[in-house]
This record gives structure tokens, C-alpha cells and sequence, in this order.
């Protein structure tokens, strides 16, 4: 296969604009299978621990939650776009349970961008993502700052 | 099996101490199996797309990263402990790459505790985490607030 440029490049990452990510069904067995591997506190394990708890229910670890964010990112515009990684994490916020049987959708608010002083080729955009049940409730927030390529170097 | 109370309670987490996490081996295959369900970038799942990228090697999604990282917790302090889970993440910070065949080890160091004024049973931690590889690089630090119940609640 030929090289092709990717669709997004840091010129699109405009300030205001809204990004949507698609839609993911949360399944019983993967959030114990990412709990088993990564977080096995009872509350991510079992149902009747989960109930018992102040999470109500079998509930996604929170680190699953991102990492099932991250995939929704990837699938929306990261993997067809010119990102060049990213350094950190401003804040993460879990803000409601994500429990089995959910649908998470998302959206990407574009809060800043700047291009690279030292290396012109590069921009900086400040990211800031929702991420939503099936009832429009908010369950996850967080921001970061990630690295983009520009389309057309400036040759100022 | 009765019921014991955990070993680690809020009393325990006091302002400056430190607390050691195990090791954790990071397998080729953990890295792949990690990226293809959440962070597909080519990078995270190929040797060759690795070594020509910025991270020099094949190397886990930042995500994944702190994934183990809440293994290494739970299993150093946290499943022996009264925690009641944690509403957010101050911050993470990716500060280089975590490559296949990396050791990852770590320590908690304790910033802050307070006790909640609504609920006099429970406290609230400030823990800052960092974690290094094998060769005492710091490949990631990050800091969150913890609540955990106390052992003793106060009678005044």
C-alpha cells in the first residue's frame, strides 16, 4: 500500500469545534476480564459485590472506563489522524458508575491549539472529552493536551 | 469466612510516608493484547512500527501503563486496605516509554490526609505514585485523592 496523509492534521483541531465518538457497549464479562487483569477489587468482579457497594452494580473500573474512552477516540479520528502522541493527563474525572449493560458514547471539545516554537512542524492541542451513558448522564471527564503534525508547514 | 477488617485503614496513610509496589514484567504480548482492545496505534502493536517511532521500541499504551500501575496498588496495599475507591486523577504523566521487556516498579508517597467533615468515618489521602522501570528511569507519575474509612472513628 501507498503512503497516504492522514484525514485530520492539526489545522483541524479548531478551537470550539466538536469531535463525536461512537457509540460502546459495556459487557459484564469484559469489565470483569479488565478487572480480573488490572483493578480486582470485589466491586469490579462481582455482581452482588457491586450491588452491595456505593456503585450499585457490577461497575467498570475507571481506568477501564478511559481505556474504553481511548478506543472510542481511536476510532473516531485518532488512528486517521497525524497524532503524534500525547505527554500526560490533565485531570480525570469519574463522575458516575459505569455499570454492565451500558452504552457509552462521547464527544471531544477543542479547547485550545498553538503550534510547536521549536519545531514548526508540530502543534499542541488542548483536548477536553465527555463521556455519556445511555441516559445522557455524564459518567467520565477528563482533559489533555496532545501532538499533532501540521498539513502545511508555514514557510514564514 | 468471617469478616476481618483490612490491614490498612486511614490512620495509616500519614502525611510523608512511603509505600513500596512489587515489580510487574512487561510482556511483549500483554502490550499487543492491551493496544488491539483499547489503543490500536501502530506503535503499541508492532515492533517495527515501534522502533521507527519516537518511542524506540514496541511499546504500552499510556493507558496500559497505569493499568498495571492499579495492578501493582491493589496488590502492594490497596485490596488489604479500607478503601472506598476515588472520584478522579489529578494528573498523569508520561515521562518515557515502557518498552516489552521492562521491569516497572514503584512507591506511593502520602501528601496529604484530612478527615471528611460530613462523614466522620471516612478520610481522604492525597497520594502522589511514581513508577519506574528497571534502570531507575521514571517512566510515569501521576497523583489522586483516595477515600478509605477510618478504623477508629472519632467519638467527639
Amino acid at each position: 500500500m501507498g503512503e497516504r496523509f492522514p484525514r485530520y492534521a492539526y489545522e483541524d483541531f479548531t478551537v470550539g469545534s466538536e469531535w463525536s465518538l461512537g457509540s460502546k457497549i459495556v459487557s459484564a464479562e469484559e469489565i470483569i476480564d479488565f478487572a480480573s487483569q488490572f483493578d480486582p477489587q470485589p466491586f469490579h468482579l462481582d455482581e452482588a459485590a457491586g450491588k452491595a457497594s456505593i456503585l450499585g452494580g457490577l461497575a467498570a473500573s475507571g481506568w477501564h472506563t478511559v481505556s474504553m474512552f481511548m478506543r472510542m477516540l481511536c476510532d473516531a479520528y485518532l488512528l486517521d489522524s497525524t497524532s503524534q502522541g500525547a505527554p500526560g493527563v490533565d485531570f480525570v474525572k469519574w463522575k458516575y458508575p459505569v455499570l454492565a449493560g451500558d452504552t457509552l458514547t462521547g464527544k471531544t471539545t477543542i479547547l485550545d491549539q498553538r503550534l510547536s516554537k521549536s519545531k514548526p512542524s508540530l502543534g499542541f492541542v488542548k483536548m477536553h472529552h465527555d463521556v455519556f451513558n445511555q441516559n445522557g448522564v455524564l459518567v467520565c471527564e477528563l482533559e489533555h493536551t496532545a501532538m499533532f503534525s501540521v498539513r502545511e508547514p508555514s514557510t514564514a
